[in-house]
């Protein structure tokens, strides 16, 4: 598998700091932002089938992840060896996911998913029933269980990592953790669904699915679409910096996952499935 | 036009809150999100038509604000008087949008731009270039000049008004001030790009468009399709409390918008147009 990696994450730029009345022209860092259009290349009966399956507006970096974790969160592909390889093309605004042979993708999934894509928050009620039947890490059970004070330390471990943040103050993390908390991956991005696509991507990539006894942490809030994508990947249990919207508890309660919320200063809320977390 | 509004932002739930080593079970304030689906009712030739365009996942509140913000928005309706009446069905999580008689919605702009909506982020290069071509108020032209100690009053001033935010912690807000700093409409959401399709959907309905001398405030950080919807309502001046993204800094700048961010103690960085504002 190719891939190459595109690390532009940050642009600087003169601004003007305004400062009570002091005003000074200074050179800022901005968190990019950068449209990448995601091509699927596939075989069927009737020969090689290019389909060109969406743009997404992202920080650029990470991008045959994201383009995987993309894939799969929104049940396209559905085995860890889907993919054959990536091309990336036109001055890394567009990358092509070649699938293995035989590998015919999912695009009624696409296609009802990205009608069903929250944030902007543009979604699908018929994704709310669909989901259960597309994850195929549903039934996989987990031993996971974490300690309050591992709990407490995650925040500082994730802030350790986050590079962009500090610079730009303009992005969305989440980490990957052990149930001792090591921390495993961090990824970033302006947008907080393509950071989780990004650390989701980069697990299926390494053939680390399902995350069953792992531990993810988001920097923001925690909505429906994020709790979605979370199950797709069979993780079991989340904590936020954020709060949660009523739809996440839902959903978490629904699939069976730990949601915690709120952590800050040796302090968490417990949403549902606290018998995963040893007090 | 008739209008009801349902107005359950927030859930209480039964949560377990963990404090150091102290645990208790208190009642904690979750804001709500759930499922609108739009849906236009239009006549042409043929007779009366019905289509289902979207489902969006929103606090509920001030739907039909928020319904025809992003028709507005989208591009779908372009004339102020576009929009007969609104009905609500489903226990509110349906809003019909009966168009006036010989009103023809552009569902290719529809299309197109769910196709490109951006914060999942899934979006569209093509959105990128074609908005200027799709805003009824690129040509309009502003006055609006606003002295920094008037900035640095906006987010109190915010913050008074957002209850929900106070209740939940978990919720983004807009705000439309004039030039002088008075507040003259806010809005919540579980989405920010709920939250400005709410703003300037109130505006649309309320003839207040467009909005080229008033100062737009939002609570968090600005990406592009924020600048999208903002310049869609002839806004000029935004400022936000969080970080802008490049493409934000770019889009505002080649509309001539004035961006400034990081609004915090008395303190802002302009990223652009700074002509606007009187130091």
């Amino acid at each position: 598998m190719s891939e190459s990696i595109y690390e532009k994450q940050i642009q600087d730029v003169s601004i003007l700091r305004i400062d009570g009345t002091t005003t000074a022209m200074v050179t800022d860092q901005l968190v990019m932002e950068e449209p990448l259009e995601i091509q699927l290349e596939y075989s069927n009966e009737t020969g090689v089938l290019r389909k060109n399956l969406a743009v997404i507006m992202r920080t650029p970096g990470h991008d045959a992840e994201l383009a995987a974790g993309f894939l799969f969160t929104e049940a396209v592909i559905h085995q860890p060896d889907a993919i054959n390889e990536f091309h990336l093309a036109g001055e890394q605004d567009s990358i092509r996911v070649v699938l293995q042979e035989n590998t015919v993708p999912d695009l009624q999934n696409a296609e009802r998913n990205f009608y069903a894509t929250s944030a902007c928050g543009v979604c699908g009620k018929s994704s709310i029933n669909a989901i259960r039947a597309v994850s195929i890490f549903d039934h996989v059970k987990d031993n996971i269980v974490v300690e309050s004070k591992t709990i407490f330390q995650l925040p500082a471990k994730l802030a350790e990592q986050q590079s962009v943040f500090v610079q730009t103050g303009g992005i969305h993390a989440c980490g990957l953790f052990s149930s001792a908390g090591d921390m495993i991956m961090m990824k970033e991005d302006v947008g907080r669904h393509n950071a989780l696509d990004k650390l989701i991507g980069a697990a299926y990539l390494g053939n680390l699915l399902p995350l069953n006894d792992h531990i993810l942490l988001l920097s923001g809030r925690t909505g429906f679409e994020l709790v979605q994508k979370a199950a797709m990947a069979g993780i079991r249990f989340i904590v936020s910096i954020g709060a949660p919207s009523s739809l996440a508890v839902e959903l978490a309660t629904e699939y069976g996952i730990t949601l915690a919320g709120f952590l800050r200063n040796n302090r968490f809320n417990i949403y549902t499935g606290k018998e995963r977390i040893l007090l």
